[in-house]
């Protein structure tokens, strides 16, 4: 059996990014770039006050001088002239400094009238003006390849005046269930049978990580119309298939796909839940299969389909992140399968968090899985902890799930 | 000037969730429920087999028994006679647990031709059975009203039957860029001019976190223009304007809006950055003025305009979430504004975040802003502290912005 980490670099080893869209700036938020952004003007494009008050000369800048207010220079409209000695103009945050003055004044240390100022202050040269391109160059690299945009770099790339951006397509990711005993929502439920849960799921994971799903027709336990249906997926950037992955008599979908030419690359992951995880191609389409208990399809999602979506998006396709906790219980040896137990958390006074995993962790319960805000990392033979232990938490609905 | 959480409590309290719309399932994620998901049935539907292996009765569970296998029972086709003494049925992880039976006895423990099974381990009554409504019976209520929905409740909805869910509208929020000196990107830029990033960074924010937003054409620095562009939004649920909303010559939002019958709350708070930022009413439509310049107009939208789109939404609108961590640097004493440096993460070798304020905080920089990872939060008149001292920050990618 592979470690997740193997599965994981295997899986992400095998995908290639989408190609590139260009978009309008307003599409491309959480979208990854194919293309750096450059910035097509400096910001600011001039030197520029960064008050409201007074561009003088700041040889005229001494306290209690007197200066002849010639003009004003709102932001979008410059001032014409030119400033000349013992005279001033009334600029704005923004404004672009007027010819021949080299500082600005405050208005609230200067006391004007119509036509004058007198200076409170005195003012030395440069004061209270924001160089040209001090945030930004003209042709300046301002966000790199393979970046996931977000609010503020779509507020940067604005500002650049790049009105379209150019970024990796969604990957399209096709879901496929399968069994006899499931049904779609307020459909009619077959004797014994249950509803449809894991696709439902798996395509809003699908949409919150960046990516566009489409939910197949469910396929009967029948090698050929499992078959047919993932075929009719075969544009799609990825295939995830949900239950049938394991061994028993009746797990159809390695022998279904497997009669249309499907190359296994692996099916077994030293973890729990989830051990039954399939990884292979169908042709040059990447086949991802998922445990069909709940439970396990969606931490297998968490572990395997979101570095893949990220992949396919241009990311890395790094493992999701984890970060530190305390426990709240003891844990017991762990085995030779890495363990995903379903935790809450809780801040702790000290800003630690404490997490709590369920006592009953069987994966076919979907509420607990709801209801849980962590899944507590153990790898595999980790000795038993001591309450209080600090151990490694994925966090769920930061991530997607 | 008020502070920061006063001003918060006084937006978030005169806002009123949406009402409720129904939607399919697949569309749900992410929006905020407006009546409880109900289970419309028990999960699992019946007692059904934990395991793929063989049900019996326990009463014929000794080692070395040999029992008559009468059928099969695959998941979707349950079994439909009795198990009586010396007799079992195939069945599989989720089949439907025949009548008569009360055990299972896993595969791998029993040796089976194709009319008989020998038992290799004593089977006791209830073993390897997942009990009817372990996870969930029918009327528990599964999800409640205010909840926002992640991709595994997607998966628990649609378990328990729900095509359609009933959740808060998405809040139409209008965002107004003012200025006669910004521009569209792409489009001809007036004189001493720059393009507008504001409205479409606060657009994509009000996206990110579940609202749906309207840029409002740029209205230029005229108090009829800026009231009639604000008045066309009339409709939306919240009013969003940018610049224009300090004090100077040229800050015409709350003249022009005044006119049109503007009640303003307040307008000044003890923060930086971000002082001016005005909260009122025109008619029946609340609305939020935050600063011009970049860096002040995304720290309020995080820390103002985020709480009133989930209060909107049908969530409390709480504050931000803030985390411990360590600050590489000195900080000096603060004066009496709340402080909200920008700021990269990095995780220490012991797992909690070390956080390092940028040198040079000044308020036009939108690409440093772009390149942070938090704001370092400041409370007003704190003191100074030392290289290592533990601060909160709050999280910029994580938050929407």
């Amino acid at each position: 059996m592979l470690s997740v980490a193997e599965a994981r670099a295997r899986i992400v080893g095998s995908l290639q990014p989408t190609g590139a869209e260009i978009v309008a700036l307003a599409e491309a938020s959480g979208r990854v770039l194919a293309a750096p952004v450059v910035a097509r003007l400096a910001q600011p494009p001039h030197d520029v006050s960064a008050m409201d008050g007074f561009a003088l000369r700041a040889a005229d800048g001494a306290v209690g001088a007197r200066l002849r207010v010639i003009g004003a220079a709102p932001a979008g409209h410059p001032f014409g002239g030119a400033i000349g000695p013992g005279e001033a103009v009334h600029v704005f945050t923004g404004s672009v400094m007027p010819e021949g003055a080299d500082a600005v004044t405050a208005q609230e240390d200067a006391v004007s009238d119509d036509t004058s100022i007198t200076l409170h202050e005195a003012v030395r040269a440069g004061r209270h003006i924001r160089r040209k391109g001090q945030d930004f160059h003209e042709g300046e690299t301002l966000l790199e390849i393979g970046r996931r945009l977000t609010a503020r770099d779509i507020g940067l790339a604005a500002a650049a005046n790049h009105p379209w951006l150019a970024v990796h397509r969604r990957p399209v990711i096709a879901v496929l269930a399968t069994g006899d005993e499931i049904a779609m929502p307020g459909e009619t439920i077959p004797p014994g049978g249950i509803v449809s849960s894991n696709s439902h799921a798996l395509a809003a994971f699908i949409r919150a990580r960046g990516g566009v799903p489409i939910i197949l027709p469910i396929a009967a336990d029948d090698r050929a119309v499992i078959a047919a249906t993932a075929e009719a997926a075969s544009r799609a950037d990825l295939l995830v298939t949900t239950g049938g992955a394991s061994v028993g008599t009746h797990d159809l979908v390695q022998t279904g796909l497997g009669e249309r030419g499907l190359e296994v690359d692996f099916w077994k992951i030293a973890m729990r839940p989830g051990k039954p995880l399939m990884f292979g191609h169908l042709g040059a389409l990447p086949v991802l299969g998922v445990p069909g208990n709940p439970v396990s399809s969606l931490v297998c999602g968490l572990l395997f389909l979101k570095p893949a979506i990220e992949r396919l998006s241009g990311l890395p396709g790094d493992a999701p992140p984890s970060e530190p906790a305390r426990c709240t219980a003891a844990l017991p040896a762990n085995d030779h399968r890495a363990d995903h137990l379903r935790a809450t958390l809780a801040r702790s006074a000290d800003g630690v968090w404490d997490v709590t995993p369920f006592p009953v962790q069987d994966s076919s319960m979907l509420q607990r899985l709801a209801l849980a805000d962590a899944l507590l990392l153990r790898a595999p033979n980790a000795p038993a902890e001591a309450e209080g232990a600090m151990v490694q938490v994925i966090r769920l609905a930061e991530n997607g799930l």
